[in-house]
């Protein structure tokens, strides 16, 4: 039951709840030992805050609920690749593991040879068209 | 009068404001057409969140002051050579311009390879000593 998929499917609900405000709808959950402990979704444009991409408001709240900084058994399922400042912030945070949906070949941290921290484990292409249409078709209907 | 020494003095007394609550003293301010608009100092320990770099406290607060998610006309003076994270959350901010105290050899944006927005002007060794200084003491005080 608690696949992949099935959390993801939750960061997908997250981006669309983005969509919904007219925000880049990129959308993650936290989830440690098979429960969500946090979720969040793109608030850029609501907030007027450049930092209030999905993955750093659901690390704050993550490690808010842990008591901790460190997201140690905590894995992040998030619609699209972090970019630089969210992949930082995940190394930060010693993310056990980070789940993505789609890639971004463009803003995201892998082509700009970053990595995440060595404890982290990372997955990439769950749920890969969904993620990736739902940003693709917010940009087209901006066009 | 306001000289690059000027703001990062200013840089520095929030580095001390850190210190003071044992948390790794790093300061910064963000200027705006020679007024301060932001100032925040490190407070990871303190909130318990790895997003809470002194950088990225300067970037909200200061698109609060000014309204807007981008930091037009604005310079933000930091003690220590920004992270990952905080070079990522100054590039998508397309900050004008950034005055660095130290480097970061280990931890900094630069070794990364990485750069900022093309609009970034950036200046480094703005009192390097002082502001290396107050980083070194704090962590061999700390063996």
């Amino acid at each position: 039951m608690f696949t992949d998929e099935y959390f993801m499917k939750m960061a997908l609900s997250e981006a669309q709840l983005a969509l919904e405000k007219d925000e880049v709808p990129i959308g993650c959950v936290v989830v440690s030992r098979n429960r969500v402990i946090a979720r969040a979704h793109n608030l850029t444009e609501t907030l007027n805050d450049v930092t209030a991409h999905a993955e750093m408001q659901a690390i704050t709240s993550a490690a808010n609920f842990l008591g901790g900084k460190y997201l140690k058994d905590c894995t992040l399922y998030v619609t699209l690749e972090p970019c630089v400042m969210c992949s930082g912030a995940l190394s930060w945070a010693q993310i056990s593991k980070v789940v993505i949906g789609a890639r971004d070949e463009q803003r995201g941290f892998i082509n700009q040879h970053l990595s995440l921290h060595p404890k982290t484990e990372m997955v990439t292409g769950i749920m890969e068209n969904e993620c990736s249409s739902i940003v693709k078709e917010f940009f087209r209907s901006k066009r």
